[in-house]
């Protein structure tokens, strides 16, 4: 006989939220839109071996010295940070430069949720680069969902909440819609569809914040569905596909 | 010279993200539209002479006992809190039943956010039913304000953000619509609008859960604008208008 009981799909807004979802043996899908969770996925699809997501630029750069065939990348305010090699950004690791390199990344939102997770069944990363592929993927699984809003600094999004969105409205037949969350989130990727998303965001603090930095042009390509059809997952301390 | 900075507007969609909006002689509104701020509204402006919100049966009996003229009241799980004598519904508070009285109401998740927020300039008490009088005395103040969803076990929920949304909505040319939650909540707005709110809601988790117990029609009402055009405030321990 057929199970008919539809697994759940949640969305957590922000990482101050979590200690609500019960994570255990849930898949759990990491949301950072700009830009590590993009990023991750461009720099895995372009053949990078794997990433290493961490928290401090010390950290990062101890990871990186230790590590042979190492990158070691982060930005805080918008610069690259003092001490690494690259930024935070998915035009930067195109495949001749990532090919077969441990990219160390550090990040703060993205990576801090990542850490926060404990008990899953799994630890995904999802961006709008590999939606479909990050579906595709979830139907198989048949598990709970948790789609994790990286936010920033705690305070809620729109660009992951939208992304958010995006998936549940891909899932919709075949997961519950648990929460209020999920419902929400799908409202606002229903609002935004009609137009390019990256229009919709260009409103969003997120938005605004980068573009004074002269990044719109990646955040248009880290709106743009399934240019990088990958799954990433953590292994240990590594995310690799 | 007249001042053309416009003050801010926030939305906080839980209380456990108080901690990120600084309250300080800000204009905060308490929303739990299901069902604690709306019964407020409705009972002062039937003329209760205030409402005193405590967080347990206990405090609310105790409180009653000594306060002469008062109706003790509150819910748990959707049926009268033993030991007290009213329930929660805008409905329940009827002009010629509440003229003159003291109503000590005890909520879970309205009371908590109210009794969170320390050092605002003032606290008041929104709902559909004085939505157009609470905006018109927003306007008035020209403060910074803080729409704080009171939401559900600290969950987000769609009714009390779609109400942020409405205000923020009537409000965003005098006010500079500050973070994404605000910008969340508009769009929501936008999305419920051409229906009845009711309609938009009835998909969310606590219309459902009171749907359960038989609560439609004061749902319904509760999402009615303007039926109760007061601006209810905490003063001291009480809610007056």
């Amino acid at each position: 006989m057929m199970n008919v009981e539809k697994p759940s799909l949640e969305v957590c807004l922000s990482p101050a939220l979590l200690h609500l979802y019960d994570t255990s043996d849930a898949v759990v899908v990491i949301i950072d839109i700009f830009r590590a969770t993009s990023t991750i996925t461009a720099a895995l699809h372009n053949g990078a071996r794997c990433v290493i997501p961490v928290a401090s630029v010390a950290e990062c750069i101890a990871i990186g010295e230790a590590t042979p065939n190492s990158l070691t990348a982060g930005e805080r305010d918008g610069k690259i940070a003092e001490g690494l090699q690259y930024g935070n950004s998915p035009l930067e690791y195109p495949p001749l430069f990532v090919n077969g390199k441990t990219l160390v990344l550090t990040t703060t939102n993205g990576t801090r949720l990542l850490h926060m997770v404990k008990d899953a069944a799994e630890i995904l990363i999802g961006s709008f680069l590999n939606l479909h592929a990050l579906c595709a993927h979830l139907l198989l699984q048949d598990k709970r969902v948790i789609l994790g809003c990286a936010s920033w600094k705690d305070r809620f999004n729109l660009e992951d909440t939208l992304f958010a969105g995006a998936v549940a409205n891909e899932l919709r037949y075949a997961f519950e819609i648990k929460d209020d969350s999920a419902r929400a989130a799908m409202h606002l990727y229903e609002c935004a569809k009609g137009k390019h998303l990256i229009e919709f965001l260009k409103d969003s603090s997120h938005y605004r914040r980068l573009a004074a930095y002269g990044l719109e042009e990646e955040m248009r390509y880290c709106v743009t569905p399934d240019l990088h059809p990958v799954v990433p997952y953590l292994k240990g301390r590594e995310i690799i596909v």
